[in-house]
């Protein structure tokens, strides 16, 4: 029987905000995992880092204001160590829920890297907010060193850093050797450690990649049947948070650019999702892409909830 | 040509101590592994991670302190974080210096997961020291929350975990199906994540593995043809430090196992290489050791310099 390629996509809400939810999350993530990989289905996961990066971030600046002597961590080391803890909780609850149901699964993280073109428009407009809330002095002084910064009013000021566009996973022979060889592979962890081929050195950049982009990227990449977009709700809505607002079970590509057109869908949160499925299904007409939320996986996997998207 | 099979355990030297140093450090490293992958060696890479688990480790805890919403980061995960920070910087650095030689081999790190018995004898003596030093108050009240120890004379209290022996590489099959694969793979960073296996689950352990040892196990899981120890010097001594030391070209497991008797070799810095060296050996006595420092290394591998024990 001919198994089928599903890569998943772990938002906030598979992991908690801190150490204790995340170890609290994923084990019920790993059990919606076990799961599908109990069914027919070959796995790769991505997951969202924006949390635990920013408490990383967040802590490496500390010790530094403690300990002068130590260097700063630049965001690209703060995303591998997010890429390390993820990864090994995500590992370790999934590889412990197999074992318990008797399935001898490998079950690895493989630490991803992912170019961006230093011309990316996204360089010249950075948007994405990380670290901790500085002084109006601290920004300035941000700014300075040649970081961004923006005023978050009434609470201070937060950096900013690029959102850049991926172009490619630079392990993907890993994960695909993996992926076929039937290893359920954890990769591209936060949108993956964005770096810059520079003179044919790869170079960590000051960005971070949309997690749903490198999720179309990478079911793209690993052919995949399925891309399973897990959120904080069980179906996409048009007029979402209205009192007309409607769920959807189908839709096709050509009605979620009108959708997305009509500005149905939230910047940072939907409309990205909804973008990485036309992505998706634009390169792998055959295939299709599920939203749902974690807690109805499974009988949204069953078909008996969730939005699917198909190329129409 | 069939091509030599290597695992390279990577010390203190070539990595640093801080995030600067670790950048500079690892591109000269870099250069060094890429000789390897040029001549004909297949690559497993295994590194210690003491100063990075100790520095995230202090930046966990102080973040803790200013921001007590934080739940602690248990050993386990700040060593996950350090498997991910020195990985992402090996493999960055190894990748470029290959792309710029024009090597296209895949370069990746697997986040290792290593099992050991809850019931080994270092749990009941923890000797590895971790952290930063505390007050003999501090230290009080990590005793009453069940963790151990002692007295830095002068400087305050340490924080001490147990270091126990290895028993299983929860990850082996990823890491050997890469291996095959002509993969260069870095994998069991800093010893590995140390896991106890308990009713099916993996429960991360408050302690850390020898890295030396991980090494010798990874290296007879892989059947390597060498297992190459970088450390800080060019030749296992007789008599170190002292005006008599004797540098020695070769060695025998039984020659080794008398020099470990005599004291020859300081506990905790060549002791552990040679028990490695000889715990290897005896699994695959047509293998070799070589011992020799990171500036070494090519002249070594070439038969120059460094120290080649055999099974005798």
């Amino acid at each position: 029987m001919s198994r089928t390629r599903a890569v998943v996509s772990l938002g906030h809400d598979a992991l908690g905000y801190t150490t204790l939810e995340q170890w609290d999350a994923v084990k019920i993530t790993a059990k919606a995992l076990a799961d599908l990989a109990e069914d027919e289905y070959e796995l790769a996961i991505t997951h969202s880092n924006g949390p635990q990066v920013s408490m990383i971030h967040k802590a490496m600046t500390e010790l530094r204001r403690i300990y002068p002597d130590y260097t700063p961590a630049a965001m690209c080391v703060c995303s591998a160590m997010s890429q390390g803890y993820v990864g090994y909780d995500i590992q370790n609850s999934l590889k412990s829920e197999l074992l318990k149901r008797g399935i001898h699964k490998p079950v690895a993280t493989v630490l991803t890297q992912v170019t961006v073109d230093p011309y990316d428009d996204a360089f010249y407009h950075p948007t994405k907010k990380i670290g901790r809330h500085m002084t109006a002095e601290e920004a300035a002084m941000e700014e300075r060193k040649g970081n961004f910064t923006v005023e978050d009013p009434g609470k201070g000021y937060l950096r900013v850093v690029a959102a850049p566009k991926p172009m490619d996973i630079v392990e993907i022979d890993t994960i695909r050797t993996l992926f076929e060889a039937g290893h359920i592979v954890i990769a591209a962890g936060g949108g993956g450690i964005p770096v810059i081929e520079q003179n044919g050195t790869l170079k960590g950049a000051s960005a971070v990649i949309e997690k749903d982009s490198i999720a179309a990227k990478l079911a793209a990449d690993l052919e995949a049947d399925v891309l399973i977009i897990l959120t904080g709700i069980e179906k996409v809505m048009l007029n979402f948070g209205r009192e007309d607002e409607k769920p959807l079970d189908t839709m096709t590509v050509s009605e979620a650019e009108r959708f997305i057109g009509d500005g149905e869908f939230g910047e940072g949160t939907m409309k990205p999702k909804i973008e990485a499925a036309v992505e998706f299904l634009r390169k792998r007409p055959e295939a299709r892409v599920l939203i749902t939320s974690l807690s109805c996986a499974q009988d949204a996997i069953a078909g008996r909830t969730g939005t699917v998207i198909t190329a129409g």
